[in-house]
């Protein structure tokens, strides 16, 4: 029942760190990775050097950069490519994955123009149904598990058994995954943390401290749980390591990229400054923030601080002013 | 309806902090220190470099050292000293306390020996109903509240009319209370936090990162949770200001005294050590995780962490066994 031939698709720091905890639990990982050159260095070297410096992969863990051979024979195919661009990769690899595959969704967003969540897209593109997609979410900074430090995950599913499969496959010395049955749940609190990271990224920007941070995790946790709920999510997901243990990890950690790149923006960046500061790259919580407002609104639900974010990051407006109206709501009631 | 003449006793950080926030809010504030020099300081230089240095007190604050005088005339009594010794302080001032007076309760805490709550000791021995009695907790980080950075707050009380008086009293530019009336949830989220900080600090003085960090804090809002139900409060609040804001706030800090502690004892040092570093003083969560654990022991209530801080602070037990004890429980459901 536990897979043991896994493919991982992606090669960036959470992939490649997924990879190692699968190899280090004992399967044969092979991991995809877009540049020949780094498949040769994973493969030869056993070493990702631009994403994991100074993490020495185990021997059991291989790499290539042809789709075909790193998924033949693959009884559980890991996604790890970036959300918005799951869609695209996943249409090319169609035809490559193994029919009764688990398919292991590490991306976390929601689609721009579709609104879909990641195992929606997997469930369309690759036409299997539900219950063989698993999310892996959590407090899951990849480069404190590359490094081994104790660390625990959730694998929701569906399907109970499938759960089960990626946890028997995944656990290690240090990596403990718990199961759960709300997909729905797992993957919008890990959507949204990356548009709160942003949030706090750009209050410690602007100088604020840890009072401001811990209440735009609360207030931020409330709203991603009104959106889950109205979409059939437990709250209690929420209040779990796929919500705020996953929102605290990514909002606390000098590491994450969402909070650094906020940060940037607190400072008096333009998004365009910071995405050239950053690499080229702009921060998940930049894209996510306008999808989870647009499926909010179609929702009827309230998400004042992902509101801000996408009007700060694509409407130009100040973040001080943001800061004053967020703060300077009526005196009420904490639930009201 | 709004109290206009406030006192504070006890001029540690948090009150200072608070009684400036009443202040800030128009209030005619006097404080009650112990010492006379501290208490002439707050009156004559509008400062108390001791807690907050650096902060300028307003002038509507004063201050004086003998208690009937502070207490003249309040229509509001804050009562901001360390919960192990709010009953012996109580008892000395029970007589001088106006009987109308809303009582305000600052202390975070349950008391050793009886495991009472801080608003159970004050109804108690103040001898008033439990509706004059009100609770403020949240993300409050004294010293940056006292530098007018923006902050949430939960003001709880059964009587939902004294709670407003309160936000009334205390909502300032800087400052946002909000009503609730989960007292039990409030106190109990405000006493567990300390012993989680604990926890927190101890994983960081043994040089875990933030997914440790993350993880300790869900697992302490699920077992504070836990405890909370059982005795009457609503889960909801441990989802709010009082519980997941306070707890982030105070796990995160470098300022949290609970937190610096725990990771003096994560480097080695013994408590005794640890309280001699800490200018004599142990952190209010050494004394806590006792008298929850006996608390939570006597329900049925399983709270992991706060035993293993019980045993680390009392018994002696290594760390190192703790940790994997924690982590290497069996694979499971997160929620069985």
């Amino acid at each position: 029942m536990t897979p043991q031939r896994i493919t991982v698709l992606g090669a960036g720091s959470w992939g490649t760190a997924f990879a190692k905890v699968l190899a280090d639990a004992g399967r044969d990982v092979t991991m995809w990775a877009r540049r020949d050159e780094v498949a040769t260095r994973i493969r030869e070297e056993h070493a990702n050097e631009g994403y994991l410096p100074g993490v020495a992969l185990p021997p059991n863990l291989t790499a290539t950069a042809d789709p075909a051979r790193a998924l033949h024979g693959a009884e559980a195919v890991v996604l790890a490519v970036p959300s918005q661009s799951l869609r695209a990769n996943l249409t090319e690899w169609r035809e490559l994955l193994p029919r009764e595959a688990i398919l292991v969704s590490l991306a976390k967003g929601v689609e721009l123009g579709t609104l879909k969540r990641m195992s929606e897209v997997i469930t369309e593109i690759a036409d299997v149904p539900a219950g063989q997609v698993v999310v892996v979410s959590g407090p899951n900074l990849a480069r404190e598990i590359a490094q081994g430090q104790p660390s625990a995950a959730v694998v929701a599913c569906a399907d109970h058994e499938r759960a089960v499969a990626v946890q028997r496959a995944a656990f290690n010395s240090y990596f403990r995954p718990y199961t759960n049955t709300d997909v729905v749940g797992c993957e919008l609190g890990g959507a949204c943390k990356n548009v709160i990271a942003l949030s706090c990224g750009m209050a410690a920007g602007m100088g604020l401290g840890t009072n401001t941070m811990a209440t735009l995790i609360t207030r931020g946790l409330a709203e991603m749980a009104r959106l889950g709920v109205k979409l059939g999510a437990d709250p209690l997901t929420f209040a779990g390591l796929a919500g705020v243990g996953d929102l605290v990890a990514t909002c606390s950690s000098p590491l994450s990229r969402n909070r650094t790149f906020g940060e940037r923006m607190g400072r008096g960046e333009t998004v365009e400054q910071a995405r050239a500061a950053g690499g080229g790259q702009v921060a998940e919580g930049v894209m996510s923030c306008s999808s989870i407002r647009e499926l909010a609104a179609g929702l009827g639900v309230d998400m004042p601080i992902t509101d801000a974010m996408h009007r700060a990051c694509h409407e130009g407006i100040d973040m001080r002013r943001l800061g004053a109206e967020l703060l300077g709501r009526e005196q009420k009631h904490e639930w009201s």
